[in-house]
């Protein structure tokens, strides 16, 4: 099976660390290299990766920043600085089930270099489990809305699909500001040989009610504990259209997060400028406000299923490397 | 009062019309000169004015031609040659109307000229009472969320509501693909001294879920009989939300049209190209599809009230004119 860059987007390389910088594709397919968590943190300040690219991020830099300084008295105390710039950096992505981890399995006496790597192969099993089953709710012709990008998710559900004889198309709404949409997703998608289209975010309404669209797939960027999910601003009118027009809405969730319900997820405002502008150019006039809150909440009640990444499973692998 | 430059964005001067050109705003305020129906055609095509713009361009453009032809044998040909290239230019957009209007006024013998005139005249009075009707549903401290653009109505608004000591706030979506919200209502309101903030039509169910919206108001391009609307793409959705929301869905319509009900209003779909392409750069990759339907219909049960602009009033103001 063949992967979508997206689907892995950070790779680790000796002493460095590759990140496939999202936001200058489809143009552009270039790597940045980091060489410590500084560096890493910075790079998803910036939005270069986001999603599961930020988990291997985060991993990955405890990995190298653990091999570095393994023996050093004060290792504990590097890897809390690890932990600490990670888990301020974007309030709505929930490392902190990541970065207790690592911090975790260090104080146990776990070697958390081979750990992490066991853990990600894990992750990786995982995630493809998670497209099975979401393949497996596919049904032949079926017309495939998804918003933002599920980091290399769908044309993995889509090329399932295909081994299972089921022809699949896809709307892809563009997803201002950052166009994760049109530019992430399409591409992925057509690469992968897919029939796709892109519509703006202000089209759902019109694509569903001329029965353009037979079910929504979304990703979750958090997973509360009563179901509700945050993910990609957009997602929740996009469910609210969904139950109206009765189309099947499913989630491929993160792992479930400290938050129990979405209320308790904090909601990321990121700054007007990124909304205001585009390419460097001023798509409003001087003196306007802009408001963007980069991320909403989708209750659970207006979730047809979720399709979860049981995380759980493959903690495990961490501890399979205990000194 | 003042008046939004878009409240009447087309003039005419002597043998000329003037055509604010809407695609330069915020960043230019120009004017395009057009000496012919043909250009005036070419200038409604290439979306350099819209909505009212287009009325006004279409009774100017009547006005000239009767002017430099009314003493020629064939000037019945030739008005129909007119209303012919409008009513085919924008298929969502009720041009009927009002060439019909012009066709069958003269037959009757009417002066063209001075009728559209006293017509307009008439016309603009309606607006500014509309704008009042508006007014009054406004409470002080409302925050109004409006989509795309009401030529210059919103501004009116808001200006006779400070006059009636009534403090409002704007939220408008950007609209894409063409930005008319963050280009043109944005500008307009600034303009006015109002409070402005410009969301991405993706954050419209997150800004009414946290509270900030008390109340809805759109324009509306075509008015069929039975209420429902035909707006600019978008449109529908933000109906669906206020729907879900409980928030009062105002529209400012444009006169009644010959459709009986939405399902007869034809929805113009516009080149890909528009939605895949901003300022020229390339946002999605090479060989994917864009589908841009360029209006949507808001069934009528959606609406909370109609704001009417009922031109029967003002049509025989054409009459007064007569031979």
């Amino acid at each position: 099976m063949k992967y979508s860059p997206l689907f892995w987007p950070v790779k680790l390389k000796g002493k460095f660390i590759y990140i496939l910088d999202e936001t200058l594709l489809p143009h552009k397919l270039k790597y940045i290299k980091v060489g410590n968590y500084k560096q890493a943190v910075s790079a998803i300040k910036q939005m270069k990766t986001r999603a599961i690219g930020q988990v291997l991020l985060v991993m990955y830099s405890f990995l190298l920043e653990y091999r570095r300084n393994q023996n050093k008295k004060n290792i504990a105390q590097i890897l809390s600085n690890v932990a600490d710039a990670f888990n301020s950096v974007r309030p709505t992505l929930s490392f902190k089930f990541l970065t207790d981890l690592a911090i975790g399995l260090h104080k146990q006496g776990v070697r958390l270099d081979n750990g992490i790597l066991n853990f990600l192969e894990g992750l990786k099993a995982k995630r493809i489990e998670q497209a099975k089953e979401c393949s497996g709710l596919i049904d032949d012709k079926d017309t495939i809305l998804t918003h933002c990008n599920v980091s290399g998710l769908m044309p993995l559900i889509a090329r399932l699909c295909r081994q299972q004889n089921k022809s699949v198309s896809f709307f892809v709404t563009e997803t201002r500001p950052y166009l994760q949409g049109s530019r992430l997703t399409a591409w992925e998608l057509k690469k992968a040989g897919c029939n796709v289209t892109v519509i703006a975010d202000n089209m759902v309404a019109e694509v569903m009610k001329e029965g353009k669209i037979s079910k929504v797939i979304v990703g979750a960027d958090n997973l509360a504990q009563n179901g509700d999910i945050a993910n990609k601003i957009g997602t929740y009118q996009i469910a609210i259209m969904a139950d109206y027009f009765k189309i099947p809405f499913y989630v491929l969730c993160s792992p479930v997060s400290l938050a129990k319900t979405g209320e308790d997820i904090q909601l990321e405002i990121r700054p007007e400028g990124e909304l205001l502008e585009f390419c460097g150019i001023s798509i409003a006039p001087k003196g306007v406000k802009g408001y963007y809150p980069a991320f909403d909440i989708t209750p659970s009640n207006l979730i047809t299923k979720h399709i979860y990444l049981n995380i759980g499973d493959v903690v495990h692998l961490l501890n399979q490397s205990k000194n």
